[in-house]
């Protein structure tokens, strides 16, 4: 598996723009890029905090993920993701040691990444993201 | 405010013994400490991932904060934990920004931080730690 860091952090927010201004105005962040993932149906923006990225996740329709999170839950934290060599790999590696995957192969991801999620019915209800550049 | 990194996360679980086994045997990574915080009502297992902790949080009371949370929400993602120079000072400047505080002034937390938290209703629904070495 080999996790090298916290890759990022998914939050969900209701709104985009005025989380942005939380983030940046009240916590000091600075936002360096904005990025819409078409086929998750979210907005995403960047912050750098370290060696990890905070992920702000606003819902682009009611029925996709985050739109349905926040019904169910409300705004705050979505998933945890680590960073690994290669996500496919590790997605097996999971898989072999007993956890149930979202996602059997890597696919592609916010800012190019290889990303797959392993289910929180497996990871002690953490939403677990697997990323890798390669 | 001047946030360096995430220090921590906060993750509440039900059972810590076998939440330990999860993190090392699936993940691969390895707890370096486990630590009662008494006034918290938690018992703490800690991991390193890069520069980042991830604390694992066994309620020791259904009374404590932690077993309030898993009776709501499930185990989880509980809080967000930003490193900052001085948390009494980040506190302070958090409030000036019109930050809902929990602890007015910072106090002692698990391996000795001074730490303080901000109302998720005032963090887009993120319980958000600051703590700080000094």
């Amino acid at each position: 598996m080999n996790i090298s860091h916290i890759e990022h952090l998914g939050i969900a927010v209701e709104n985009l723009e005025e989380s942005i201004k939380y983030y940046e105005d009240v916590l000091g962040l600075k936002c360096y890029s904005i990025e819409e993932v078409v086929d998750q149906k979210v907005k995403t923006a960047f912050f750098l905090v370290g060696t990890t990225k905070i992920e702000l996740l606003e819902s682009t329709s009611p029925d996709g993920p985050i739109g349905k999170f926040i019904e169910k839950k409300g705004p705050g934290i979505h998933h945890l993701a680590f960073a690994v060599p290669n996500a496919t790999e590790a997605l097996k590696i999971a898989e072999d040691r007993g956890v149930r995957l979202i996602d059997k192969e890597s696919r592609k991801g916010a800012e190019g990444l290889n990303i797959g999620f392993l289910h929180p019915k497996s990871t002690l209800g953490v939403l677990t993201e697997l990323c890798s550049k390669e």
